[in-house]
């Protein structure tokens, strides 16, 4: 299962509001076993939204997105997946029983914006959320607030097909350069996906962490051992990720 | 001038590394009045960029990527910009010299492809790092590893043609719902950008953070003026962004 993310709001594009939203999803799709190909950071802007998630949509298996969903004139995410899609707004009648409940002689014309998703759009239970989180195709739209967004995120949690990914890693004191024939060659006979990362460390040299991952448990050991031994310097590193 | 931002790595994708990179850009761009459009975090997948990063550079002015240029497997930015472009990988003379000269004896076949950019690539000064930073069309390509990033976008942001963006910012106790309509109008009225942010502070109700921007400074004063009148209750924060 291939996964994309998208946050959507002007103030993460210009630094107002730092994400913490995609961190959140891309940890918990690892541990899914989910893979994520894409996050796009996109303005709250109708026609960038239609033209890019529909794009998306079309290249992997489930999108999420975060943000644009509340009452205001710069909640945009309903309005530009609808327009994306060419699927007309609609008053969901259950969303809107839901805010005059909630809201009951307090309701604004403004929150019933809340209630307006594209056709087509199922209501999941939105777990500890009354809320129920809204899918659309392959989208799941969450909010942006991050307290709501986990909330909803692990609700649908089961619905999603992962596999487990294996992951060690080890690091040596050691240039790049001089080593990557062996990693590539590694790669390729143990059928594992390699990374390399060089770090500086003040006063310690040149450092580079090497990542191990395959869902084949084995061939991540088996690869990692062949490593140790063409580069006897390495340690181990606690695996991450 | 409207500009986008490129990750490129696995490792971002999978939860192994946290970006700081596009945090460093988006708050210098903001600093120097460049509208960013677009963040993406794309994987180490050369047809994936290939098809990406000449879309993005046709949406926008100009495009920066951070990582993927170092000697390994997994260092393809150049190859898919390559790709993507249709303009054939070469030996760039200037970058293989400088090279040797730095490796000597120690010199390997992979670091060499360090020196391997698109035809057509433009050589900048790197500001205080030495190795130069590349420029094809308008797509700057930052390395990933932070401190190098950070001294070759300086060394270049001089080239950036923005213009001073000005904000302010009021917070109020308020339902967002309630309060939307005279966000919008003031919005069409004032001709300024307004942001709308809610808050839960457990014990403290719903708090929303309205933000006002726009390069007309008088028109973020006068805004954030006829706000506090109909808001009586508003206070006004420390300008953020």
């Amino acid at each position: 299962m291939i996964a994309a993310i998208v946050l959507i709001g002007d103030e993460l594009l210009s630094g107002k509001v730092q994400d913490v939203n995609a961190r959140y999803l891309i940890e918990r799709l690892r541990a899914l076993g989910v893979d994520l190909r894409r996050v796009l950071i996109l303005p709250d802007d109708v026609p960038t939204l239609a033209e890019e998630i529909p794009r998306l949509a079309a290249q992997v298996d489930v999108v999420f997105t975060s943000g644009g969903v509340g009452p205001t004139h710069d909640d945009v995410t309903m309005e530009g997946i609808a327009a994306g899609f060419g699927a007309p707004l609609f008053q969901h009648p259950e969303l809107e029983a839901l805010l005059r409940a909630r809201r009951g002689d307090q309701l604004r014309e403004a929150h019933l914006r809340m209630a307006r998703v594209p056709e087509g759009t199922t209501l999941i239970p939105g777990g500890v959320i009354r809320w129920p989180t809204t899918l659309f195709r392959n989208v799941y739209i969450f909010p942006g607030i991050p307290e709501l967004l986990r909330a909803k995120f692990e609700a649908i949690a089961p619905r999603l097909q992962g596999a487990r990914i294996y992951a060690d890693a080890i690091e040596l004191e050691a240039d790049e350069g001089a080593i990557a024939p062996l990693l590539e060659a590694t790669q390729d006979d143990f059928n594992v996906a390699i990374g390399s990362y060089p770090r500086f460390s003040e006063g310690a040299g040149l450092w580079v962490r090497i990542t191990v991952e395959s869902r084949d448990e084995a061939a991540v050991a088996a690869a990692i051992a062949h490593l140790r031994d063409a580069l006897p310097s390495a340690t181990r590193s606690p695996p991450e990720g």
